[in-house]
């Protein structure tokens, strides 16, 4: 029964990269772990990048300085 | 002072549907710990169903399959 | 397929109110939003005393003076 | 390599204001830790007036009661 | 700059199985979307089965249950 | 109303430390966009080192090679 919770910025993740990141996290729960995929949830947050900080300073400006 | 966090997909939940899972959570921790409602906290985070997976699949993919 | 996770400090809750938490908590989604207990979770998370604040002081400072 | 999740009500918090969270909760972590700011992530959630309860009630009912 | 949070109940995950969790979470962020693994944050929470409700009940009950 | 998880390391932060880190993120929140400190929650989650990765490693293992 785990509950994955990936948290990253909302810089254009598209549909296809948000199954492949469920499937992942779901198969290595099952392979790690012998966990059943059934009642294994993922829930993929996406934060804008001004809500986003690291380094004390937000991603939205790394993001303009080209980091 | 407890803190109470719903997540639940985004499929329409209405604003009394909200006030009755603020209320019902909120009675809820009242009455089996006797915790004070004026400092109880409740969250409802509404998730895109193409962000939250379980059985190794979108819930928007698995709408779209009647489920 | 909610998920709950409630936050209440660590003060003796026992194995029965967790599960009268569980039960409340499952029942609540059920009946405002239909969802299907199977595939409801409920998490506990109990934080020690000190690890809480409230009000600029922590919940353990609060008890002592009576609070 | 401290992780702060700040959960404020959606009402208009500036990228400024978003900054200056950014900053602060780095420094404190700084100074009361001394944790590395490259490693340390801040994350802020806006989160909608209906869908925080505190009291029994959405924050979006009280603000209209004037509180 | 993802944050991945596990949240698995208490049952004797070793520290390699861990170690595990955090190298397949990684590695599957940085195939998906090009996450620099630096910043990629992995958090495993170990819920205790009196703690974790799935189905209305306990993960504990479950348990003694055979389930 | 705000919500604030501070999530480090658990390596001995003590009591002091804890209330330094309630009342610096209090202020903060104060300081910044005027929140009430009465119904300002600050919740201190300590990881253990073996369930905390960065960088595709534990900080437990990085502790060891003396990082």
């Amino acid at each position: 029964m785990p509950y994955i919770n990936i948290r990253v910025t909302d810089e254009g993740v598209t549909p296809q990269q948000k199954l492949a990141l469920i499937e992942g996290a779901t198969d290595l729960l099952s392979r790690v772990l012998d966990k059943d995929p059934a009642t294994t949830f993922v829930i993929i947050d996406e934060v804008p990048t001004d809500n986003w900080g690291v380094d004390r300073d937000s991603v939205a400006n790394r993001r303009q300085r080209g980091k």
